[in-house]
């Protein structure tokens, strides 16, 4: 094969997957919005078929002997056509490994599960969602010993959402974390609790979801090439850079819960809208990994939006929508939204006890797949880690083991990503704020356009041209150090407890 | 090949296929409903692609020797074996005439148009729309020669929606309409005019959708395997029976357009919803054609839902939900909603002129294809048609050309099908009067479904097992025939103009 005809069989198959994406994105976001609950079986069934046909094209062998025909090149290809051939021929062969009937049944069972998840948490019976769970779990397990990893079983799934990722670099950085959290947890409690009483009361969904609209435009979603929906669990879906889809989702007895949620996926989205286009024909018009997709959501979430500076902002716009904390000042909103105390749901928790919580289901995970735990296990170990990391314990599996939408979904290996997007979320602010010693200014003023820039330069623009350490780098000029994020956990507790 | 061979490539596809439609079809159905305006561009360029895809799938050499291997065969086949290759052997020598890139092309194009068409409908910018359709137009044209039908070059189109129309065919069946339509409407004016006026007012929308959502749900619509959205212009998408999306729109002005059009819509699905799954594997699992199609919405919407039967069911339902209604009898109701009158738009048309706006379309898409008119002189032409069958020229082109969606997907030679829909509607209800006589009785009771499973019985059941006029004359006993339409329409006219 000659290398401009190897090229055009690559650039071809990246172009047919990038329609399948599509339309593969567009059925999850429509199974988790829209679809009527009589058409789960057929539409996990067409999902199936889908990622059946992704690994079809990806294993397909001329596709393949032209990325190895291209990888001989070396050097003497384009930065952009080596890092495509990199790229591919890492899910080329994972997805050798895999045999196609397993690859498509667990496809299968993934598109299944949510819907099945979703019913098992409203009716609090871990029972209902054993079954498919275990399933799963035994689904992956194989494909484990499909993929042989070197080192622990489950770095191959760690490996899925950050390459390269390994436990062993996991427990390095998450060791500090599980260290210092309970003291922060601590020095919190020395301090003076802020004021819950005014978050009491009635907040219709539809101010909610007014509110969430508005605050997500303004940090730099836009709708015109984005929705905003509801869903059980929300999420952020990627159909294309103009077609971005959040979700939220609307407690009333909670004025802010959707609004955090919101900024979380606004996070995601802007990363999707902001992926660079050229890239495309490489298909490199993609995160860099699900942990850095993180880093962006939660400093939306968490660095922006419950910093004080974004308060005095958004005071009187919260005013505007919910009139009974139109009183409320500023730095009472901003210490109430920033409480450190131990809770069940991962979603609802605090900056700090969050953490934890990815602790708790890094460990879960670990021992599943070292083979040392069962699904049929998981509701008590889940609580007795529950009393260790966090001193509680559920009063039920809807706020205990159910309470997460990804295994469900075969998402397993991918909740280290919150903590690590944490971290890089605290890396990426200190190097922002050298860069932007104004950024408080601009929040409370609104003037997010800046930071949306600098994050697309330094983040965003760059799509899966780099691994994460190196983009990273690029960034911060620094390794992934969990140093910054307790820094600003540390800063956060003391501004919020008055110590 | 082997026999057992070809039937497994073939029944192969045949699932591919339906996969691609699933998820052809949901994009479709996200475009006109869900879709981010700035999400355009991106998704046409993936409906083109899939639509590339199916002609390709279809045309694959392996595939289509394994089809004609099986057509070789002839009656040592079992009956649905051969009904799938006479059928897939028709898309497949269509679709092997048209050169791959132009068929993408026209699939982008037809993806891009309806959202140019909603702009300049809502502009009334009949010019902002002419670039779009010139070159629709001009993409089917050359289809057309492709082609090469030995007929009229609009017989390729016809045939298109359903199999074996002709010219010939539809001006025999045409011609007694449109002499004997402005009949009716004549005898219509030297009758009692019936009271509208109690229809003026304001009607929430949130009432609308509530009405529509309980009375589709009557008539057999299943919104578990099913959804009610919001759309410029209403339509079904039928993308599972367990997954069929219905579309409507609500005036405020106009209590019934919404119910209307839900009616018509839900009639289309109660048919999607009903096809024999048992077929699914020979790719029977589908419509007998877009005319067969129609019969069935215009029934539900027509032969039910404006029958004086139906809204003395409906009455009391209406009152709940338009208060200023309550005290309206049912006879008042029923006249109302068949108010026959010369009026601009077709989908909001009393039952018998809505036939002379079918005859307008289809015969300026005649004179289209005969090359006698172009693109630019539709907005002329269709106000001289309007003028010629009913009396009246639209105020603007909004009202005029620019009404339907239809051309703006290059759906060319699909508008015959609603008239022909009607004569079959008719048709229908003839035979289904004969085996339940007691059927304005069980309208008035609510007594929907054994209409429903008459229906499925004689209709839906058979799928795409035989072409139109079998399909009718197992189920009426006759061949297709104005007669009963204009029988059916003179009672109405009689009964509602008290003549």
């Amino acid at each position: 094969m000659r290398r401009d005809e190897a090229l055009l069989t690559v650039f071809e198959t990246v172009e047919r997957l990038r329609h399948y994406h599509a339309a593969a994105g567009l059925m999850g976001w429509d199974m988790q919005t829209m679809l009527p609950p009589g058409g789960v079986e057929a539409r996990a069934e067409t999902m199936g078929f889908f990622g059946a046909e992704s690994q079809r094209l990806l294993t397909e062998p001329t596709f393949v002997a032209a990325l190895e025909r291209l990888e001989a090149e070396g050097d003497a290809l384009a930065p952009e056509e080596r890092r495509m051939v990199t790229v591919l021929l890492r899910d080329v062969r994972r997805l050798q490994k895999i045999p196609p009937e397993r690859y498509r049944a667990f496809h299968v069972l993934a598109a299944k599960g949510e819907s099945i998840w979703r019913e098992a948490r409203a009716e609090n019976d871990f029972g209902a969602f054993l079954p498919v769970l275990r399933e799963l779990i035994q689904l992956v397990r194989e494909f484990i010993d499909y993929l042989e990893p070197a080192g622990h079983p489950y770095d191959a799934l760690l490996d899925q959402y950050e390459p390269g990722l390994t436990v062993e670099r996991v427990d390095a950085l998450f060791r500090p974390l599980r260290e210092a959290l309970p003291r922060l947890v601590a020095l919190a409690a020395s301090g003076e609790t802020p004021d819950r009483s005014f978050l009491k009361g009635r907040f219709p969904k539809e101010a909610q979801r007014a509110l969430s609209l508005r605050l997500s435009e303004a940090i730099g979603f836009d709708h015109r090439r984005g929705r905003l929906d509801e869903s059980a669990h929300p999420f952020t879906m990627g159909i294309e850079p103009t077609d971005v889809r959040i979700t939220t989702r609307y407690f009333e007895d909670d004025p802010f819960s959707s609004l955090f949620s919101t900024l979380h996926e606004a996070g995601h989205g802007i990363y999707e809208q902001n992926l660079p286009t050229s890239l495309a024909r490489y298909g490199l018009m993609a995160a860099a990994s699900m942990s850095i997709h993180e880093s962006q959501s939660r400093f939306y979430e968490n660095v922006v939006g419950r910093s004080l500076a974004f308060w005095r902002y958004a005071a009187p716009i919260v005013a505007e929508q919910f009139p009974a904390l139109a009183g409320v000042e500023p730095e009472r909103l901003f210490r109430a939204v920033n409480v450190v105390t131990p809770s069940f749901i991962r979603v609802e928790a605090d900056e700090v006890t969050y953490n934890l919580h990815i602790v708790l289901r890094y460990e879960l995970e670990k021992a599943l797949f070292a083979g040392e735990l069962e699904a049929e296990d998981l509701p008590a170990a889940w609580n007795a880690k529950m009393e260790e990391l966090l001193g509680l314990t559920p009063p039920d599996d809807a706020r205990g083991v159910l309470q997460d939408v990804h295994w469900s979904s075969g998402l397993f290996g991918y909740f280290p990503s919150y903590a690590l997007g944490n971290l890089y979320a605290a890396m990426l602010t200190e190097a922002l704020l050298r860069d932007l010693p104004d950024f408080h200014e601009r929040i409370e003023r609104g003037d997010f356009a800046p930071i949306r820039a600098w994050m697309t330069e330094h983040v965003h623009a760059h799509g899966n041209r780099y691994d994460p350490p190196e983009l990273l780098k690029r960034a911060t000029g620094r390794e992934p150090d969990p140093a910054p994020l307790l820094r600003y956990l540390e800063d956060k507790v003391r501004a919020v407890y008055r110590l």
